[in-house]
């Protein structure tokens, strides 16, 4: 599978037309803005290795994402989709903008996975959405299909926590995205990776990062 | 009734203690932001005479307000409430941050009456909240009782929009607080201002605000 013309350049990955129509080609960049120092494999590889494993979770707990297989050490193929102008973020633990914008303290459990949307466009900024904002932008049609979202996010979030506790990680909060296939089902699309992701070691009530390698040891120990 | 300690201090009232613990006294200010040029009376005194018309036309529909009488031409006796942190707006037409956040067309008319939960905090400058937010934040205990405010402000929406029709007035948008008194009645508090609500002429689709002394007149001729 070849990659033809680049349809669209995010800040971690580059998506590719391929020579099946129904299909695109994800190359994970290298210059990403969360890479550690000291790591030997570059960002994109890091990023293809992390998102294939949790697709392969996701979809073997029967949840359905645009993943296909990984052709390389940086490149997957994945079924084109209608992306949905929304990120979807889940936080379990307060930290960043839920610290700095409402005041919940640092570190604080929350009582219940948090879900916020924010509306995908950079020309306002991705500004966050409640769902009355979601039917006026035409995002979504009815309530129903954005309750549907949300509770694709917080089963894959069940799955992830759970998943991720199993290799003493704590999943702190992460952004999905969804799109919808020519048959008008939902798929997970984008990539959880470690740029859209938090991950802490789970033996700490407190901050406390867990590398991008030693993650990738830890759940490629686990699971493999 | 007699104005005690000071309480509380807003952009456009005072709120005192008065001779009745229950019962507060709000006092209009001179000194606010919406003030427009070549206007006879002072900007306390036409807050006054605006809030008072249109407490008087929600609770002769019925909406439990805190408001009891005017006592003076800046003052109002009101019942006391433990307010509710929230800034509930309610939008007709797309104007002001609906357009500079979200690229909504100027003047548009939306499809249904949007409402936007802003949370109460000065520290944090009153940011957007979704349901989950309202949960997590202690504002509400249920999405039951968040409900209930949106409802309640659909149907303050609804009898307001009709009334400023009949006297040729567009109610674009407003902000309205709510409160619980000792009963755990959920009471409209704060006021409804002009410094709260924008105000268009109806014949036009241009924004084309109506002076305040022209809106207290429409609004006095119709229904006094």
């Amino acid at each position: 599978m070849e990659k033809k013309e680049l349809l669209y350049e995010g800040k971690s990955k580059k998506l590719y037309k391929s020579d099946d129509e129904a299909l695109l080609i994800a190359q994970f960049k290298d210059d990403l803005t969360a890479s550690n120092a000291g790591e030997t494999k570059s960002k994109g590889v890091l990023n293809n290795e992390f998102s294939t494993k949790l697709f392969n979770i996701l979809e073997n707990s029967n949840i359905k994402t645009h993943f296909i297989k990984t052709l390389d050490d940086k490149t997957q193929l994945v079924k084109k989709v209608k992306v949905i102008p929304l990120e979807v973020i889940i936080r379990n633990v307060a930290t960043g903008s839920l610290v700095k914008n409402f005041g919940i303290k640092e570190c604080e459990e929350l009582p219940f996975p948090l879900i916020e949307l924010y509306y995908k466009n950079d020309d306002f900024g991705d500004p966050l959405v409640n769902s009355e904002h979601c039917l006026l932008l035409g995002i979504v049609k009815t309530i129903d299909d954005l309750n549907e979202l949300r509770q694709l996010g917080r089963e894959i979030n069940n799955i992830l926590s759970k998943f991720f506790f199993t290799c003493n990680i704590k999943l702190i909060d992460f952004k999905i995205e969804f799109g919808v296939d020519s048959e008008g089902n939902i798929l997970l699309c984008d990539s959880i990776s470690f740029d859209n992701c938090r991950l802490w070691d789970i033996n700490t009530n407190e901050k406390n990062i867990v590398s991008n390698e030693e993650v990738l040891k830890r759940i490629s120990n686990l699971s493999n």
